[in-house]
């Protein structure tokens, strides 16, 4: 397979983070406003979440066709590109529309394009990192991804309603090798048959994760681990102008904020959960990752000291 | 209308809160349990929760053949009965069955009976009582309640989508007359035109009230008010055997807690709305006042003390 690394040979870089996930060119419109062909996947989402955090490389793969400026907007977030993949063909593509009050979306179509044969190669510079993410694909290509890495302290794996259902047994194979999962409800629930949240939770930490994260988007997030169950409503938006990608900007910014903290107890977690939330809050107050390319370090203290706030008992 | 009060001419208390609303007889049927005629309406559970905190007088009317087994009860709780009124007929009755998963519910058959002439008269002790809760009844029976009122120092309100659709004029006025008015998320946009619930409860304060708490059942809490928001949770379970009564509790616990302390700050308020969480936690864990029943003051700080470590944020 001819295989470019769009950065390779280069000073490599070793980065703190590991993420890999898909880069899509979406099409995507809402009840208000409809944009084409913008940047989205879920690694373009978690790799900028990230960045405001720590020094995240990205592995994933575009197609011949991704455009310049979509590169040049990765380097602005400070990613480290010597992970992504260019080949030959076109960029995965999707395109959904959100229906009234963007609690729900349907998909228009699906190309996985070059993402159909991709196969994760880790730059050399990547295995020793100590902090890895593990997006949305495939669990064959997660473990595939998992047994290049040397001497991992921290994997956190995400997963979809896909994979429960086409891929069950890998996908329980690669959970018993990380550190955290990370679902959402309904996923939970049809991984383990299990309708309550707490015993899906208690099911899933024994497939070997010590922590299980659940996202519950507009209704916040629930982590589960031996020492009990810590629970964070999202940050309140007056307006939700895309949804897409909010789970996978949340998983970056706690991956991010759990990297550089460089620690993985309790209250580490609880501390990168807020981070993760705020994040997501802002990436989904624009299309694509148009928030987040304008906002600062800054700008996300400022809202986790407000939502702080929010959720103090005295 | 021959009414007579359960308790007249005894030895009158004025409690510190009074709680009017409905008494019910209710037959519930859920995917795993089948109840006949137990006790419900809104000012049941109300009275109950709040009475693990403070003195609570209970308005309401029953029929003739309202079961003496059920007035024990009431006063097992210690809630005083002299405002409960006792006219010749029948008490209302409720029947309803939740759908799989109790995130939904029919209803099977609503008999006002002596409820469909209810006119709430005060005991002249209640009427200097500091704390009032006027629970889900029609807009035009709160306002003659509040009428009767001295010299509150705190009235909450509750509503419905019947009264949201049938009584809006009434409902908006009396909306304007108390301290802090509480409805879930559907009503609070129902009543506003709002989908985005700040901008719904923005809309709200503007009716007059200096809090607005919008009931979100399983995913928690919002108080709103000119301060910002402060954002709970529901107090997680593992088993729901009931819902019924769950948002009557929560208010409940709320005022309990509320007049105990003694205070409307905004400090106050998120402690109440904690003891709220905890107070309608136990009231679906089992049917009817069941499991209220059978618990302590310290049973609920134990729940309490569970849940602000859930909610910690380091």
């Amino acid at each position: 397979m001819a295989v470019e690394s769009s950065e390779s040979n280069k000073n490599s870089i070793k980065p703190d983070l590991v993420v890999v996930g898909s880069v899509a060119i979406d099409t995507i419109e809402t009840p208000y406003d409809k944009r084409e062909s913008i940047l989205g996947g879920s690694a373009s989402f978690s790799c900028a979440g990230a960045s405001f955090f720590t020094q995240v490389g990205m592995v994933g793969v575009v197609g011949s066709d991704f455009p310049e400026s979509y590169t040049d907007l990765y380097r602005r977030f400070n990613i480290d590109l010597e992970g992504l993949q260019t080949v030959e063909g076109e960029t995965f593509r999707w395109s959904g529309v959100y229906r009234k009050n963007m609690d729900e979306r349907d998909t228009l179509s699906t190309d996985l394009n070059v993402f159909a044969d991709f196969s994760p190669e880790l730059p050399t510079a990547y295995r020793s990192s100590p902090y890895l993410f593990l997006g949305n694909i495939g669990p064959d290509l997660q473990m595939h991804v998992l047994d290049q890495m040397d001497d991992t302290r921290f994997v956190v794996l995400d997963t979809m309603d896909l994979w429960i259902e086409n891929a069950r047994e890998d996908l329980r194979k690669v959970i018993g090798r990380v550190d955290l999962l990370t679902l959402n409800e309904s996923e939970a629930r049809n991984l383990t048959g299990e309708h309550s949240l707490p015993a899906a939770a208690a099911k899933l930490l024994e497939l070997g994760p010590r922590y299980v994260l659940i996202k519950k988007g507009e209704h916040g997030s629930m982590l589960y681990s031996e020492n009990g169950v810590f629970i964070l409503p999202a940050y309140p938006l007056e307006v939700v102008n895309d949804p897409t990608g909010a789970g996978d900007a949340f998983a970056g910014g706690f991956m991010g904020s759990l990297t550089e903290m460089g620690r993985t107890d309790d209250e580490a977690m609880r501390i990168a959960i807020m981070h993760g939330s705020v994040v997501a809050s802002f990436a989904v107050e624009a299309f694509s990752l148009e928030r987040l390319e304008n906002i600062s370090r800054d700008d996300i203290e400022n809202r986790v000291n407000r939502f702080r706030e929010m959720v103090r008992i005295p």
